[in-house]
């Protein structure tokens, strides 16, 4: 038998956090990494190091010349594009992928039933009004894109007994109860028998313009789109003439073609469409989430377990 | 063995649906009857009734004198106060009871995603606007009502990971991982560190009123009032007066003290206010719902077994 009540000697990792330009994160960071079982020590003696600053990639050079000793980065971000020049596949590096899922979901979830419930309606009101909306329990909710974001949702949809569709380059073909999965291929045919359509799937040149008026024509006059991917998933003016004509129920856009959508565009005044600047996931909702990355990542290193969120150097993502 | 293949006999009950005056649930509630296994015939032959206009209670003796065989009545209402007159003890009454607890619960998640997200000042904007909102994941929330709605709307938010305060008559005593419940009389302290308080809670002398100065100041500055139960649990003026000086971060209100509230109330203008005219349940949403309880409860007849909500005719609820 061990003895007991001897603490076993652990190798506490060495980690810096840099730069601190930017507080709220920083802090966050430092809190993680000691939570983690780290101790926050100067770039000069550390053996990883956790990015704190999303805006400034460009001082990295300089940061990691100091840091000789670093054989892991863990970088803020979800998609690693400002880091792309400063990928040394000698080092380990991960990033923040799949920690924003959850809040986009629950974006999407808060979009989806503004929109069925006419909360947008009834947020311009300065009169009690006739009832509008329709229940999200029961509803044909089709999803296009099946990542992160997907899996989220679907978990959240599950007390609201929906029929759900999930559109996506390779479908699963066993078919779960009320929900299946079809080829994007399919996407006219899938959002036809729609309540609501969520578009949570990458943008590539594949998906560019993926919704037009004929995606928009087939879907049912009262559905409504829901987009917390890409703004130019959507073409804006095909979209447009389907809302003033009153071809579908409505859309609620957390993403849009411009981006940001410029002063006097008719989307801001159409009745039936919601606009959110992008903040399904803004940068006070992440910092928990991508500190908990942090905090998570710190653990497993000082135990010597696999990390999370790695990042392919050569795929650059 | 019993012989295979022989159909058991079954006593199909013989079930009147009546009046016709409202056309959508009078054939809502026809082929109710028929998918629980009954057949609908006139009243002079029926042994149980199904009454399907929820504005008519005023023709029930008529059309009751017909219908000496009459055994089961089915109200379409969730609380009966419009047949209170009519509650014969001599017949089984059934109603809607916790029929509509699953729409509204609904709608109260709506209204707290709505009210974090900042969805409502999105709705009015007309330009692209800094972030602002909160995730509702790993909120506090502090739900006023230990009821139906309650348990519906526990239940959406256990992908949400919520920090969960149920405020009730009655507490239980044993303590859920991240849920505790609390006695009434606490209410001020358990409103406190909530980033939502929701109130699902019945209207009785006790809790008229039960939100005023004292529980709105208690709140976090940042902290969403989400109302779905009765607009009289608050104290308008009060809530006026909070929302005005930003004590608290908004109120999303379903139900008003006075409904319909009037034109030009200040409560219509303020910009941290969402007001739905009581469209929780709307008919169109219920429907499906209380079609759903007559299906069952026919089924339920057809084999002998107890019926669902059913009323005390002396406490007459």
């Amino acid at each position: 038998m061990a003895w007991q009540g001897v603490a076993v000697q652990q190798n506490r990792p060495r980690i810096a956090v840099a730069p601190d330009t930017r507080p709220d994160m920083y802090e966050a960071f430092v809190d993680a990494v000691r939570d983690g079982g780290g101790d926050v020590v100067p770039i000069e003696d550390a053996e990883a190091l956790v990015w704190a600053d999303p805006a400034r990639a460009a001082a990295f050079p300089e940061i990691i010349r100091h840091g000789r000793g670093v054989r892991w980065v863990q970088l803020p971000y979800a998609g690693i594009e400002p880091f792309a020049a400063h990928l040394d596949p000698a080092l380990v590096w991960t990033c923040g992928k799949g920690v924003y899922a959850r809040p986009v979901a629950e974006h999407a979830l808060g979009l989806m039933l503004a929109g069925l419930r006419g909360l947008d309606v009834y947020a311009r009101a300065d009169r009690w009004r006739e009832p509008i909306g329709r229940n999200l329990i029961g509803a044909a909710v089709t999803v296009v894109g099946g990542g992160g974001i997907c899996d989220e949702l679907v978990r959240m949809l599950e007390p609201f007994d929906c029929d759900i569709t999930i559109v996506r380059r390779s479908p699963n073909a066993t078919t779960e109860r009320r929900r299946r999965e079809r080829p994007i291929d399919d996407l006219v045919d899938s959002v036809a028998s729609a309540d609501v359509v969520v578009l949570a799937l990458a943008l590539t040149p594949a998906t560019h313009g993926i919704v037009d008026a004929k995606v928009l024509d087939a879907m049912a006059p009262h559905a409504w789109l829901v987009n917390v991917a890409r703004g130019a998933h959507v073409v804006t003016d095909d979209l447009v003439d389907a809302l003033r004509a009153r071809r579908i129920g409505g859309a609620a856009l957390d993403v849009t073609d411009p981006e940001p959508l410029p002063d006097g565009h008719p989307l801001w005044t159409l009745p039936n469409c919601i606009i959110t600047p992008h903040v399904a996931n803004t940068p006070e909702m992440g910092r928990p989430l991508i500190a908990a990355r942090v905090r998570e990542n710190v653990a497993h290193y000082a135990r010597g377990e696999p990390l999370e969120g790695l990042v392919d150097t050569v795929a650059g993502y």
